[in-house]
């Protein structure tokens, strides 16, 4: 049934597909033993080297992020290895439970959703391993559930304080492509990406960066491990191939976004994702409403959480805004669900699209009946005009 | 150069494609002579005449809407055939043109650019020839360079007081499909179209909606014509095909096209573009900007024309929504070249996307300094939200 | 209904539009007033012009090639002109009738359809008009339903001879990217395409190649025009606009079609034509079936018109191969309706399409009883495979 | 760098994707939580169950083919149970390979490449399990480096003539689709399948279908597993939902390949899949060419593989083929390399596509001097028009 105008995608990810990219992958596939196929695949396993800011390899499954959760665990562990990870939102807490299902041994600290990893905590967890149980450290850089990001270097100053040998992983999901992440700078060992966030992509490809101590883990690592495999992988990537079929059309994709962030510049993607949630917080404390984060410093660039007053459930609200509005907003999650809607504003998006969406939920507030002061848009408006000078 | 985010396209037209329609464009070419043609024009053609609410048939060409004056002019009428146009704006005043061009004698009635057609003069210049040497009566429903709607029921009636036998011909360019428009009702002997305003298609295709009384002029019409011909063009149409090969991948996107409106339905489209209209007048209102029509009650729902205080170039002010916003809207035409910019709201739109358009005006106006009040994207959504209850 | 694999589209246009093109088409329109149209325009306008082998301007119009038989009589000629056709194939003929239908004083010589023109007897018309009465000879360079090619050179040097200031036409529309066409070296003063042949597109543009002779007649020529005028046009090309709407997507597909051309090399695509015409006349030839063109110097390079054998109707025939294999070939038009049918073999093309065109010809004609004896697909296969060498 | 024409993909996947499967995944994304999604999931889901011929779930991952592999073994077996794999081809090995890196104890049983599995082998070797050691008997149904097709009923009753209760799982990878395959029937307790085969989709999604005894299984199995779970997977599927996020732009792919099966008919398209196989092996039976398979009633119908003689490398002659006519065909796998390449005829293709890839393969066996008889394209056509009438 056709609704006039465009959807207005705002959750999280999967974002907004820009039509450079759906016209790439809208073409035959290709033999992927084929010198064309060649080609593509070292543009790609090159181009995002780029993107995560490495020297190291950068794995490509035809897989989702959560699948690049498995590869970085079954590769560097070995059963019943002990790993610490931090209950600071769904998906650090759905990462936990994916390493306790692959036979890993997991200490979940508690943590407080609003506020990110503990580093204090951290530091006295790993002071207290003597004898360097904890293999791997797991952390989230965007909470996609709260909206809090968190600081990875100081997680790295943090082992490295304790002298501590284990990997440091970093979830990259929400955070690729749309905040500044670093990963041979910032000397992380493992990071998870997926393709339907800041890259731009449909769903459909998972990724890991490495470091050469993660490379080297995965030499001795006995956990058990087939399709995510990386030995098989790097040593065909080495021609630009792929072990078994890979998921060639969203290939064509990932080619064509890659130039599209080296056309922007990577720079100015972070800068512009910080406009936009920054346009957005105005619009929400104007609003008088509550963002997740406690910490005005550690807000992701890549959406916004924000609280619904009590006696409102955030489902409600947002299915006024998908009805009347045509407007997508993410659920709240885990335990904040029935509390929380999230504006995602990462991805191909520019003032208008967002200002489109600050408007959508201005509205969608007013008829949902939830009370707030006016002019969040207008406050919005004020800040990328001023930023637009 | 990738630019984030999808661009603004808030010109009066072409308008906003969406991709159920170019989709289906993006399709092989089929033969313009086998059975699968035939039932891809049929639909075309019946489908044609429900957007014009007509039980007679429309024509389409491989063209532009103005090929669309050529085949309406000199299908029915003989050289040196006088007609009469009005100087109600720059599309009036072209399509004159282009009668002169043809050979026909123009009686161009001086009019007010902001007031549209005078009924009354109308009746004059009617009542005044008493030889029936007025062949045809010229008239712009929507006139796209201003904003300004004529009242065509009312010509019809002028002309029926006169009890003047002239064809009535109208410019439906940017009406149809964006505002109700009664082609057997309201008595119009043809009507000019073009594909890419309320259609919603790319431009390339140029419409005729004819009357029986048009068609018995066809008869014995003198002009030469050869490519714009009904004749040839109705016998082919007969059986789903065409005298000379049609535009078919325009076809295919004038059948999608045809299906959205009809999922839609015509009265929710016309009313859509109603409340978009007023939401767009209100902002403009609150602005402290002025409208180019002076009565309101004649305003085009497809386009709103708004004037930029002396001392300020339209051109620069646009340049600026371009540039910082990726925001198009329509130039001031004719003799309101510098003066006056024109929002397009028409076609494929929803409340998010001219919400997210008024913003880059309000922000534009800013940037480009012309004096405003604050507050016209706000009392837009005031009007849009209390509509959307 | 699904139908696996592709259509085989073999008829002489519209030929089998090149994904890369299709793509090109399905992008957002864009203002044809922006500077990003600026570009677009003149990339398309200076593309043609190389395609047409010609320093002069190449009009370009939003509308079939049957439009551009318009632009060039109106543009350069006056009522009642005299010009010259010759009866040799059925687009001759629609010429001369669009040209009687604008109000010329055609001289329609009678001809031979499987012969083309008679240089000879131009000569003798064109030494016989003493008072140079004739203002326009028109030729058809490839006549699709026939499939015998005009010597273009050669009617050029007629005119010479008689030292005729006749303007020379040449219809080009499906000769144009499919044989070597050289618009200023030949002398043609007004050349005609259309862009669903060699060119790739879908329909829908229409051309003009024109000579200084051509543009100066056109400051005198006193047919009426409006939608065709080159005055307006090349006005607004300068800049790589268009006086009106132009079909802006199919531009985009332009665009992507002269780059292709460009990539493979105009001399390769003019072989190439070559190389498939040849192939596919000797699969005729070993089936003992009879093609149109007595000379086989004059054979077209786009299409091969084969004639079936008495007592035996094409349409059938055709209709066997449709059903069966998918396969669409063109018809027997005019006098050759129910005798011929046609092979379309240009555009974009390779060995295997026409491998497996000519396979379903063959095995159509099995299936529909015309008698033939076999091997025609193994002696194209012969030379094909000679060829690749 | 434009080659004219269309690419001839004939591999045995990824296999040529129809233009409506390609425009269908060409959408944007929507939001994988919302009600859109979960129609999309719901007809995604409960088609496959049609292919697959079974009344059980259908998983559908965002992964390869490889990765059904993972999930079929980890959601059923324990760490360092027996299974049962018989050495019949290079994808049978590496799912033996794969089976033991994540932990299993494979038996491998020495087969003939060129035979398939020994039933009576089969038979012995469950005969002699007394302490039904071996759980899981897995088995390729069409292996697609040999194109031999094993008797999957066949191997249920040596199954279940043993008494043996091992789990029956089949690899319907180049299968599906393309050969009937009875999962119910059958008594097939976990099938692998792949998008890109069969389905006419790009490489992407994996399947897995079940039966009530394997998710018996999965209640109790011990394997690691996480990404690849049955059980969060079926929860959610319930609904029409995903746990994590899926591939969506696939979905919409295969909601579209599901229709145009449904429209062809599931036996029609079987029959269409012999037939092409079999036309096939005419035409080398005709070069004078062997294929691998030593039994005729053991061919798939999927592929066929064709012995290069001996002097020659397959790799050559595929290149050959590739340069000349932009042809691509499977490379000889495994111990196969060099001595075979495979001709895929399976998926979105009709008779002039495959006559066209044999017209290839005929010539491309002239150029690269591979001693062979004329005629197989003749002997093809002359099946095919017999299938015809």
């Amino acid at each position: 049934m056709y609704r006039p105008g465009r959807h207005f995608l705002q959750i999280p990810g999967p974002t907004n597909v820009p039509d450079r990219i759906l016209r790439a992958i809208d073409r035959p596939t290709i033999d992927h033993r084929g010198p064309e196929f060649a080609e593509l695949g070292k543009a790609c396993l090159e181009g995002m080297k780029t993107v995560y800011q490495t020297r190291n390899p950068v794995l490509i499954y035809p897989a989702s992020g959560t699948g690049g959760w498995d590869a970085a665990l079954t590769n560097t562990l070995s059963p019943d290895d002990k790993v610490l990870a931090f209950d600071t939102g769904q998906f650090a807490a759905l990462w936990a439970k994916a390493a306790r299902n692959l036979g890993l041994n997991v200490d979940f600290v508690e943590s407080d959703w609003r506020a990110g990893i503990d580093i204090g905590k951290l530091g006295e967890r790993l002071g207290g391993d003597r004898n360097h149980e904890i293999k791997a450290v797991l952390v989230v850089h965007s909470e996609t559930s709260t909206g809090v990001a968190n600081d990875i270097p100081a997680v790295r100053r943090a082992i490295d304080d304790a002298k501590h040998p284990a990997l440091l992983m970093v979830d990259t999901v929400s955070s690729l492509a749309a905040m500044d992440y670093r990963h041979d700078e910032w000397g992380v060992d493992v990071a998870i990406g997926g393709s339907q966030k800041g890259l731009m992509l449909p769903p459909g490809l998972g990724f890991n960066a490495v470091s050469q101590k993660a490379l080297a883990a995965s030499k001795t690592a006995k956990m058990p491990r087939s399709f995510f495999r990386w030995d098989d992988m790097l040593e065909q990537n080495a021609n630009g191939f792929f072990p078994y079929t890979p998921a060639t059309n969203l290939l064509f994709g990932l080619r064509e976004s890659l130039e599209m962030l080296a056309e922007e510049g990577l720079p100015n993607v972070f800068c512009r994702h910080q406009r936009f949630a920054e346009a957005t917080r105005r619009a929400v404390a104007t609003w008088g409403l509550e963002i997740v984060p406690l910490d005005a410093a550690r807000c992701s660039s890549a959406l916004t959480a924000v609280l619904v007053p009590d006696g409102f459930n955030e489902a409600a609200v947002r299915a006024v805004m998908l009805q009347k509005f045509n407007l997508s907003l993410g659920a709240g999650l885990g335990k904040l669900a029935g509390r929380v809607f999230r504006i995602g504003h990462l991805g191909s998006l520019n003032e208008l699209m967002l200002a489109g969406t600050l408007c959508g939920v201005e509205m969608g507030l007013e008829l949902a009946g939830v009370p707030h002061r006016k002019g969040g848009v207008q406050a919005a408006l004020a800040y990328l005009t001023e930023q637009a000078r």
